[in-house]
């Protein structure tokens, strides 16, 4: 096994569920019992635009909400551009933290958006430049991922939650939360959502793609009422209807227990991949300060300056190591006049999709390139 | 039979197929065996952005072109608005038949196009109308639903499609034809694609919604490489990833012979619906004159003047009779300075949901309220 792994290129490039934890006999059936159930033909047909009911009842039962405040859309991502296009104008400004998810930064901008990245630090956004950002520029809303944070693998404290929600409630301006990560939690007790603590301010944008599958594209969004309306009518202009046979199968791999199951194979196989990572990191590269997730998809590290980060991408292709580039994921990757070159030097390790080995292999390469 | 008839409302509303033509069973057989087939766990992972490969290849051989020309979409509302946010910036001018679909205006409109309708004539656009705006308007596109019109039941004719990419061509703009209706083609012979008269010019638009079913969201768009190749680039930061078990499925459909079985049966349920709609106006309204189509989901007809049609939809809900406003399927309603009020006047009548009995007692009622 060694020499295989020693060998072979190793991807820390994208988050992706590990293909052997994609449940596809689980799916045939939940699909075959949707098809040739009683709402076989219902979800053949042209649908409401919010949903397929039973999908959009599940989730309102599990945020406690009413079903209307739950749009059903094509993976967040979708979400997250519905949203955008309709709250934003041109030249509004919207925070991010910094790093943050580079497709909903690109999104954001898309949609006309200044994006400006508030630093991340180990527990969560920098309450004091925070503050000073919003008294500067007025944000429309700030996009968070407090739990196991994409690309930072950072959790928001209990206190920088409730800081938020007070902020945005002084300041007035929406808080996104993008939680896909959340129920993969490896170790740990959760903390409240952001909506627990607010619900008026925020917005809850979540999918399916992480716990079951990424090409069911199935991904949720949970707000106010009036505002929910607004961004459903606005999906029925965009993409007219919902894709309802993902959506019923998704239902049904809740009621026959399959999403409780799943879940579980999912963390006993990756919890041991997270510790793999940690360990490696902690083994190789020893000087390098990072968070320590109790969940998730990702560890990232920042190289402290003095090590050799030039052409890192290019090199550790050349050493058989694919790594996105940092600079993605911030907003400004060149911000910070303490530190101008930080998105050149952080490294997002997706692990999930390597087995421990690989992941131990991907880490010692990479160190050795420094 | 006619008294049940006789006292239900009758929907003339959505362009929706019969819903006991939908294929569940089929399509439950097709999902288990891409699901449990080789790529069941590849179609439950990320995929490309431009659609399953299988599919895209089936695509491609059917239209004679390579598979990366081919851009597979969440249903062709959805590549709509990709190819206009990619090809228009505001004020911007886009030419569609008038009438024409309604979602398609709005959706070019939320785009920031000014849309200007062309008289559609019996044959296909009024080409005297179609160049003198060409000159004054410029356009970077025009829309055609080239066969069995939406809401026109119009087919273009072969001249009048040679016409199309001859002004094309002098005058440098995109035509964009949108094919959804095609092949369900009830009587006569099939006229030639805009693109196969010139592929340079030409964007065509399609999808499964009419032919196999409209939950699945799967619609296609081919074009030249170089376009297809940003759109695809722009599909990917929009909706990430394709959903990739319906696509399987189609693929499958096709594979098995069931995309041709369920075809003909389509055509042997439509066409006597297409035949009872032609039949119930030459009946009850005899001097309205209307294209009489060879396929597709709709008839509609244009009220002369003198027929009384003030308050017309809410008469006629009050009759039992739900109908859509026929102003929105003119860009411009009120344009035409010899007939101001032609989209009051208009009454589009889709009846492939609608049983011959149903369509009979429908345009009865139609009738009655003149």
């Amino acid at each position: 096994m060694p020499s295989q792994v020693s060998s072979e290129q190793i991807l820390f490039t994208r988050g992706v569920p590990a293909v052997e934890a994609l449940p596809n006999k689980l799916l045939s059936e939940c699909m075959q019992a949707a098809l040739e159930g009683p709402d076989g033909k219902t979800i053949l047909q042209y649908g409401h635009n919010g949903g397929y009911l039973p999908l959009r009842q599940l989730i309102a039962e599990q945020y406690q909400v009413s079903p209307d405040q739950v749009l059903v859309g094509n993976g967040s991502l979708h979400l997250q551009d519905i949203f955008a296009g309709f709250l934003l104008k041109p030249g509004d400004v919207v925070f991010v933290e910094q790093p943050s998810y580079d497709r909903a930064i690109k999104t954001f901008r898309r949609r006309g958006a200044k994006v400006i990245g508030i630093p991340l630090d180990l527990d969560g956004v920098n309450l004091g430049a925070l503050e000073q950002a919003i008294v500067q520029y007025k944000p429309v809303f700030m996009y968070v991922i407090p739990d196991f944070q994409n690309p930072a693998g950072v959790t928001t404290s209990a206190a920088k939650r409730q800081a938020l929600v007070e902020l945005a409630e002084r300041y007035n301006f929406w808080l996104v939360e993008d939680v896909p990560y959340r129920t993969l939690r490896y170790a740990g007790e959760s903390l409240p959502l952001l909506r627990d603590l607010n619900a008026e301010r925020v917005i809850t944008v979540s999918s399916y793609s992480k716990l079951i599958s990424p090409a069911l594209r199935v991904g949720y969004l949970v707000g106010p009422l009036p505002l929910v309306k607004q961004l459903t009518k606005l999906a029925e202009e965009t993409i007219l209807a919902p894709v309802l046979p993902t959506e019923a199968a998704v239902v049904e791999f809740h009621r026959r227990g399959y999403f409780a199951s799943n879940l579980e194979n999912l963390k006993q196989l990756y919890a041991p991949r997270l510790r793999a990572v940690v360990q490696a990191i902690k083994t190789y590269l020893p000087d390098v300060p990072f968070a320590e997730p109790e969940g998730g998809f990702f560890v990232s590290i920042m190289l402290p300056p003095h090590f050799n980060s030039a052409n890192l991408l290019e090199r550790a292709k050349q050493a058989g190591l694919m790594l996105t580039d940092g600079r993605d994921f911030f907003a400004d990757p060149y911000s910070d006049s303490e530190d101008p070159r930080q998105g050149e030097r952080f490294v997002r390790l997706p692990f999930c999709a390597l087995t421990p080995e690989q992941i131990e292999e991907g880490v010692k390469r990479l160190a050795s390139l420094l």
